[in-house]
């Protein structure tokens, strides 16, 4: 009951809208550690070290729109088997790709002086919660060396239009490529630290074997063809040649090959890729799938340029992270 | 897994942002039967019996704009015992209120000539797919007498802008007052009919032992105060008066009464209401609230000018409709 009360309390993404490039913003995935702060952005300042900036500050400093795909690191934790991970119980569907606004991370770290002698910058969000038994506000670090990293921006529109609330309103931090626990929301303060930040965010979740989680992996998903069942959500389509489209993304490197088949993996045919949203969104692609009547199973998997390929099933680790196997979608032609 | 499958794809509506009047866009509930459909405004037009208009033409027709609480009928379904009815698996939180704007159903239904000899109404959406086993069209049915009153819309806005597609873009019916499968989203056609309409969402589902359900009962949600744990959204709150602030709405009749318990529903006291937001929208109320130390039971519950109360429990039913029993909210101080 309890991870049923995530599953309606966050938002996951319905992948018929993987046909739009930009996720339409109340479509885009949700996950929420503790309660949407209320924030005045009136009386809101964001510390940067001893330094405070107010949101016309930082929206006159230089401004750059970024197309970039998110994925909640527990993307796909429900289909794995074995221990159950009891979190948040995605499936598939926690990703989105938005143009994100804001300026650069980095100038405003060495302007405030934070890059000397730091060895971890630290954001903090304004939620408030308990987790794992310890009472915390939302925090996450980064090393020197990727938070000045020319694409992090500290983000105050989405879409074009001012962040929402559930999505950080007024300011949240963007990590181009990483997974969604390092976008932190409602962000507070930033600041330098000498040592590793052992914050409970940091060093008691996203980890697997005490590895920290941190970039995406690559994953690919369809467009469902044809009509669903509203309860299975398993599909029926006619026969037939048609376009099988999806996207697929990877924070590891660039999207060089998606395949896809459509005997549940036995045999697999390349898919054409589309031009480049942006370094770091997902990138389209598309597949003439000759469809002959029968039950099929469709999946497709996304390699990139630093070598990883989708597996086929997934190993279950503590938190169920990182889940990329492969999307299988039943088909009834 | 079907359940969670379709509680990751649906939307729920975060409690703690009942402290909006409004509903902001992206997190209004959504329940979606099928696949958002892709709609081009442009070629898109709706059929009124024999006629046909664009979207254009009902934009330049009497606009009228109305706050509308939205309720899914098979809210609180996964918290009924009994026999499990399988669907979208809703605690208490497929709720949400917008400013519809649009133009008024009835002087369309008029000049077209629809209201002569017909029985009821039918409302033709775009959205597509099988359920119960039965491929269909999402289609509903109003009695002409339903259909004729004064407050029911054809909704192109929402909160001020365009439809978005995940709510019924490029325009849906709004029947204030009802529960959320009457509201037909991606309407294509509107006819009248001599008969009762017999499509599957009209006679195979939405009923309560062969009763259709139609009006919302009243219910009452409260804010939850203080923090929440992650998991289990048990909350944390400090000692001491504070306020419990709330939204409480029936579709019988005007809210008259809402009371609070924090003993688990053994003693009760009323809140004070505010003013009305409109007379189809939920309506805000608050409580002074002295939290003592120890563990409490905070619940609320609300009655309206039809003499309809919330029950403490409800009793199940085959497709888990309409539970209002009261919200539990378990608060450590």
């Amino acid at each position: 009951m309890d991870e049923l009360g995530l599953a309606a309390r966050n938002h996951g993404f319905p992948l018929e809208m993987l046909r739009e490039p930009l996720t339409p913003t109340g479509l885009h995935y949700l996950l929420i550690h503790f309660d949407i702060p209320a924030i005045d952005a009136a009386t809101w300042r964001l510390q940067v070290g001893g330094s405070a900036f107010t949101l016309a500050e930082l929206q006159a400093r230089k401004r750059v729109t970024l197309p970039v795909t998110l994925e909640c690191a527990g993307n796909g934790r429900a289909l794995l088997e074995g221990e159950r991970a009891e979190s948040q119980p995605w499936l598939i569907e926690a990703v989105g790709t938005a143009e994100w606004t804001g300026t650069p991370l980095a100038p405003l770290l060495r302007e405030t002086g934070l890059v000397d002698g730091a060895a971890e910058i630290v954001f903090t969000g304004a939620d408030h919660g308990v987790q794992g038994g310890v009472e915390h506000v939302y925090q996450r670090s980064l090393s020197l060396e990727d938070a000045l990293r020319d694409e992090v921006l500290l983000a105050y529109e989405m879409n074009g239009e001012p962040l929402p609330a559930q999505h950080g309103f007024p300011l949240r931090l963007v990590v181009p490529g990483w997974y969604g626990m390092t976008h932190v929301k409602w962000l507070q303060r930033i600041e330098a630290v000498p040592e590793p930040f052992t914050g409970w965010q940091q060093t008691e979740a996203y980890l697997i074997d005490d590895v920290p989680v941190q970039r995406m992996l690559p994953r690919s998903l369809l467009v469902p063809p044809g009509i669903p069942d509203f309860l299975t959500r398993e599909r029926f389509a006619d026969s037939g040649r048609q376009t099988i489209t999806g996207r697929a993304w990877s924070g590891q490197g660039e999207i060089t090959r998606v395949e896809v088949s459509d005997d549940g993996g036995a045999t697999w045919a390349d898919a054409e890729l589309d031009a480049p949203l942006g370094e770091f969104a997902w990138r389209g692609w598309r597949f003439a799938w000759d469809a002959t009547a029968g039950e099929h199973e469709l999946c497709c998997r996304a390699g990139d340029s630093a070598g990883n390929v989708q597996p086929l099933t997934a190993t279950w680790n503590h938190g169920g992270y990182c889940n990329n196997a492969v999307q299988w979608v039943r088909v009834k032609v």
